[in-house]
């Protein structure tokens, strides 16, 4: 596919042969200077362990913080590789970059993140350094998504050094957003409805929008899937919904905290698959189902639970949320991705509008409502203190307090996603990253080394022949 | 495809734009309205639970049933989804409705398994109220598997609606058998040889020998599959293969109950693949392997040891068990298959016969034999006591007499199968369920937006130029 | 495709129908006496836990091993199975065999290990029994790699009967040589650099070298991967890079030694990512990436750390090692790997000299220089007796004597691949395999029924006709 028939009309250098390996080279280098000067094992995972036993009075190693978070730590691994990975490998020709590029921006993307997240959550000013555990992982992990939620926009559209600007900058924003909302207002956010679903979403919307390519149709034979293509999202699709309760349960409370947000997660997810399919079915003439939508609406519950999922939502109001989610997502799909492409020139390739930002902008103000709404009947005492973590100077904090701030945290994802986006696009419009043309999108021919077709397998005595002759040429 | 060419020649209404999202919409609706009344949170996950650790003198968050079970739980999830789903994509062209519709009934399956099994087993008469932790969501995902094994003997076969109607009915029978098979006749049965792997295999088949397509040939085209497809499937037998052991074992007693669960399972899983490799080659000329067995059969171990597993059965006797079902499931995908098919009119497209019906049957008769033969000098006195519930008005029983009640559960697993699956497939013979005609089965045509072809790529130039022109045109 | 037109030039018998039957049933049939003989259940899994609790003063259920070490165990077991099944997948027409014989003979692999390695490892010598429990299941798991690896260079040009040979002996010589480094020189390697990677390693590469096959360029056509074959051995590369902290860390010291451990290997795997694509794509013209390299030498840092990941290393220290591995991984794909084909007469199809050969061996030296480079103001007095072990007779050995003994390990593992599979493969030089023709390699036709393809479904109406037909003249 690379005779002359096949050059795209516009031609850009889409050579990266020297700016990708600088970036990756350059920033790896980086990250061990940093880690050396930064990073050291926590007490759990210090060779110290025996010794802090003693001194806290820690009975058994079962206590050991790995125990209680590393099952959860290996789902989440999953859905940031295979589930992101997979879930865009839904195009026909840009399987490679979907899952690739995806692992590329990952892999850089949680140890920036250790170092970042360290800096502001976790850096004893004693010693100037970032003691990590098993909760750095999963934080490292989630911070990663935000940036991959963006890629999913751009999908198809940028280069991978793009992308690893784009992670480079997305994880930084993250962090800080994360320490307003988390630390400075103080709010729950568990599986990060605002800071990880509402911020990614609304980054990859303004990253894309200053992006827009005017003459992107001219790509649009790949801008779709095959047959197996899509089975190969499915894969993506269900390591997600499957693990999402893990996500969502992840850093929560040990004991009821982790147990109670994995169940409300599960139970969010199973209800949105029933009204998506609905959904799905209705908008076409003969009842026929969308691959699109069951790849990607079926997962809003998750998203819009990512805040609420710790808290006493009650099963069937985790239904309910996952009953609505579902319906606006494949509403999104149907009716919003077109609007925002024809009218407001917004170019979102797996509609991350649909299934990040409008179910993690959601999934903020739910959380504010039941956080609202909490009472000490229901959470006890004890309870309440534990979950909202009304303790030190947060003592006094009523729980209508908390949901006020639950919102203005979701105001202020939402803030950082669509400023920072707005900048990181700009600074992606320099003409020095190697992106496609706009005849030359989603298609891997450009960043990766593509095997023949199958069709060219030739017959095999055929084949012998031509090798023996060539054998006698020589 | 979808030129007056390919049109089928008994046409059929498969149109479901109505009945499907009703289906849906109503049903989830029902579930958010049933949960409200009766569905809580159970201690562990409740916020009290600061509070019941410290009257039940649990010293420890890790005492939590979530951090006993819920490993487990995700690797069954996993197998639900992924491994049930993903082992029916082997079909040519119906791989996004064997993982699709998959996705669709478990969904829907486990809110009512909540309920159902709540009502049964769970429900707490003083307060009317269901109190559910990760046991719960174990279980539901057990009560699910019941049908989509019978959705294994329907597959390509049947609408979304219909499945549906299976899955709903299905679930109920479920309830209803096991809460006579564990609480009545009071067997042990924790990885369901009885209640999920004979009842889901008999309720399959029952239900595809009513709905009996005399013309079903003239889909033969579709009915097979292509290489990419069979490595589609090879996911769905890999990860329900590896993750047996924590089917069998997620909900046996802690300690060594689950301990043991696992290693039984792993051995007999492991002995399974050997004969059906073995028998396998032996049953073609040139002693070819065929994909058939191999997805298949080579589970069957896991479903035969899914009485016995918790038992001392010993790991030699693991071996056995798997040695002997290993060959069982792959004469019968050999032989009794097409025997069936053509003698029985029981057309039964992934062989649950063979995977789950027959093997869930002799696993529940292997538990009988095993557990007759136990010994104190075996389990202990207090061993014996706890794996098979030896309490309260057990407390008498021989181990003798229950081998007898094992043997009665399964055959009470079976009669509800064929009972229960004879009469949905009479309700699904109506004529208004959107099923395909006999010439149009094994196709995603009918349910699905399909994708064109990957040939249907055509060249950059050729492509934009016919897009400038159409740009000039307008 | 078995039309005159394709037969194979060079014929050779490649019937396996008696003598793979034959090897499965007997070898199973040998594993169940043997087990019958020797393996128990041990305190963790056998019904006398409670008695065994009381006795050892064990406090609760959740103090069992299983719950230190399933959720790891499962990690690996799918590693096995999905991650190395799958990233054998890539070539065009092997997935099945890939997958397939993957498959088969680690389940053979396993149930050998458990018995080869409880002879030498856990053997009660008063009872002349081997007692198992989850970490059983788990070395055995281990020890399957070893031989796995060595499918790797073997890849497409053996039959499935001379697999079962290299895994008789693989598991043998792996569990000789690992009782050697661990018991008898007292190393450290939980990961495996040295027993699973460098042993598996060059054990295949031995192999491959007395099987050379001088005219293998006649199956030059089907010694490559296609489009979605490479998406499915993302499938396997990715589980394989997800899980590897688990693999790392599943039996080490319960509490810091698998939490450190877990941290280690995520970390140098997140910096090989980096390399690797830099190198990759600097060494194509237009900076593209080769699927080839992503999907293998992406994981070069998690071999390489499987001595030192539980030792105090440091964070940096990780993403020095997957630094440095990744580029020397790619560069090996590059250069050494053709270098050797034409060379030194080695075919190794999927490279595991660069996988798993020579970075085990790396592996194995860093971790001797950490470990010579221990000392008890990083590791307190306690946890250097912890780490390494130094008790009993081992109690007066010196950081630097362990180190050298570390050294020593990686030679004997190396010792015993090169040499042990030099036998191997001369045994698997007599004309007895069933091994295919050179221009009849990496083809599953030879070993499998094989779908026809694709292209060949016919239209609806025209094959409805031609059945319609076919149907009166019967």
């Amino acid at each position: 596919r690379d005779t002359p028939l096949h050059r795209p009309l516009y031609m850009k250098n889409t050579n990266v042969r020297v700016s990708l390996p600088a970036v990756c080279f350059v920033w790896q280098i980086a990250m061990i200077v940093l880690f050396g000067v930064f990073i050291r094992y926590n007490p759990e995972s210090d060779a110290h362990w025996v010794e802090h036993m003693r001194t806290e009075n820690i009975s058994s190693d079962i206590e050991n913080d790995f125990y209680y978070r590393y099952p959860s730590f290996q789902d989440v691994h999953v859905m940031i590789f295979v589930g992101f990975g997979f879930l865009m490998t839904f195009l026909k020709r840009y399987s490679f970059g979907g899952v690739g590029f995806n692992f590329l921006i990952a892999s850089f993307g949680l140890q920036w993140a250790l170092l970042m997240q360290g800096w502001f959550h976790f850096l004893d000013h004693s010693t100037g350094k970032i003691y990590i555990g098993v909760e750095n992982l999963i934080n490292a992990d989630f911070c990663c998504a935000g940036s991959l939620i963006a890629y999913g926009a751009l999908l198809g559209k940028v280069s991978p050094v793009q992308l690893m600007v784009v992670t480079l900058f997305g994880v930084t924003l993250f962090a800080v957003e994360e320490y307003i909302i988390l630390h400075l207002l103080h709010c729950r956010d568990a599986g990060g409805s605002m800071v990880i679903h509402a911020f990614g979403g609304y980054y990859g919307l303004a990253i894309s929008w200053v992006l827009y390519r005017p003459n992107l149709h001219l790509s649009k034979r790949l801008n779709g899937s095959v047959y197996h293509s899509d089975v190969f999202a499915m894969i993506g699709t269900l390591f997600l919904w499957m693990f999402w309760p893990s996500f969502n349960s992840a850093i929560t409370d040990h004991g009821d905290g982790q147990h109670r947000a994995a169940i409300n997660t599960y139970l969010a997810l199973a209800s949105t698959v029933l009204t998506t399919v609905a959904i799905s079915s209705m908008s076409q003439k003969k009842g026929k189902l969308d691959m699109v939508h069951i790849q990607n609406a079926t997962l809003a519950g998750g998203v819009a639970m990512g805040t609420a999922a710790e808290f006493m939502i009650s099963p069937y109001g985790s239904l309910i949320v996952g009953f609505c989610t579902g319906i606006i997502s494949t509403f999104g799909y149907l009716f919003v991705t077109p609007f925002l492409e024809n009218k407001l020139k917004l170019q979102d390739t797996c509609g991350v509008h649909n299934l990040h930002a409008v179910p993690g902008m959601l999934g903020g103000f739910i959380g504010a409502i039941v956080a609202a709404a909490a009472s000490e009947e229901v959470y006890s005492r004890e309870g309440l203190i534990d979950v909202f973590d009304f303790e030190g100077k947060h003592a006094n904090r009523t729980v209508g307090t908390q949901g006020g701030y639950q919102a203005a945290g979701t105001c202020v994802a939402i803030a950082f996603g669509l400023v920072g986006g707005a900048i990181v696009g700009f600074i992606l419009k320099f003409p020095i990253w190697g992106d496609p043309a706009d005849d030359n999108c989603y298609d891997d021919e450009v960043y990766w080394e593509v095997p023949e077709d199958e069709e060219t397998i030739p017959p095999v005595l055929e084949y012998n022949n031509h090798m023996i002759h060539k054998h006698q040429d020589m």
